[in-house]
């Protein structure tokens, strides 16, 4: 089963952030407020303008991303979690 | 009777999901805030543009979507449970 | 006396929902927060765009619809109850 | 002296609604929300638009009106009481 | 010195209102919650639109106006008291 | 170092107000919420407009304008308080 | 590891203040609520229009720019700070 995002909708695989510091002690989750990681798996077919066309979306599918950590909606898909987050909410695109 | 949605709605029956984990504990209703899973049921003429044009939606009748949980306005037709949603409160399409 | 809505104001006869459910049992108020049903009597001339010219509504008098509870304001007219909605607060019409 | 409204402004004398009811019981004020009925004195240009245009009113001085009963600024003018609202808290016209 | 109000603009000096009724009492401050009276002094070069063009205002040097008791922010020009508004705080305009 | 404000801002030196009222009283700091007076020493290249056009500003260097005093924000440039604020804030100018 | 802005955000480097005033108090961090400064790193595309194109941005690789203090969001890259914001959080450029 697949699932394609809609318009501006961009679907996720969260990358997570190493949950310890360099000495090794973990960072309580409170103290993690920064924008998450992520991989592309899928994008929609673009955001729509005001006039009805589609803007095609500038991430694809394996690009690796920052989004706000409480960005989207978390969703579960053949027992793995992933997210769907607005283009507009990805922040950057990591390049390599 | 049929219920014909207005412009950018959808009606929706939507499916159940499992509210047992795999090991067999019943999930609070307070745990199970993701989006929630239905069956397009029938579709709007579109979305109203700025220059009074109609877009037409991206959904139809027959597709399973993903909407968020709180999204619509529940309604009773013929004694069954539909869901009234703007196209926009669904997020994805799952394809097979 | 007649009642004619302006723009994309339409005015409504409330349906009444039956009060009772199959067994017999009264519903009481607070419980009944689901979309309601009405009769269109008569539509204003239509939407106004931004460039100021009119969208014809997509609703006739003699349609029963559906809307959110809340909505609109309620008038009297000759003794008998109205609602003025605007088109944007009908969910969808019933066809026969 | 006469009072020009400005542009979708539109000045009413409020037609005061029967204060009891048929009984001759008399509706304390807070059980009377709902809109009031007032007689259009005067009506601005027009609705300004986007482009700087000018859309003419939809009402105009004689009609008899339903206005949300919050609506508007109150104002008197050589002692007596009228009412300045937008055309947009206008629901209705009554047509005889 | 003078003052050249900003685009939608207008300068204008309050006209007090008579703070007596007929009878003669002094009716307190909070009771008086209703539009002001002002004479326009100069006015700005227009409302700025969306293209960015230029809509000339409708009100001009002379014309004495009603506007929102609240509206506006006082300032004080060679020791004289002024107001300025934007022509949307201006609900209408005298006629003589 | 030169300060070059973006777009539609606005940089000032705020002109102080005689902070001592005729008789010589001081007013204090909270009874003095009116408009400040400021000199613009640079101004953006103008506004963006919807069409991605700019349209430039109607204050220029040099200009003694009046602006809301708790607009903008408050920045030190090479030891000396300066204020950036959007045109917008500016309410007119003084012309001599 | 790259980091790419996308449309109208720009990646910063803080550059930080003195966090002593002349006389060598050092200032508490209420104390400072004023614009930072920073280095631009990268930018992205442009800002996208209405009309679905998009319009470059008006800083570059290399600018000193003023932004509000809590404009952004942080985000760590190979163990460095840096800042992503929006274009308009920026309030000027500085030029030598």
């Amino acid at each position: 089963m697949k699932v394609r995002p809609l318009y501006d909708r961009v679907l996720l695989r969260r990358v997570e952030e190493e949950a310890r510091t360099k000495g090794g002690i973990i960072i309580p989750d409170s103290a993690k407020e920064r924008p998450s990681e992520g991989e592309v798996i899928s994008v929609g077919s673009g955001a729509v303008l005001k006039n009805g066309e589609t803007r095609p979306l500038s991430v694809k599918a394996g690009d690796r991303v920052l989004f706000g950590k409480y960005s989207g909606t978390e969703i579960k898909v053949n027992g793995e979690e992933f997210l769907i987050v607005r283009e507009d909410d990805i922040l950057a695109v990591f390049e390599k």
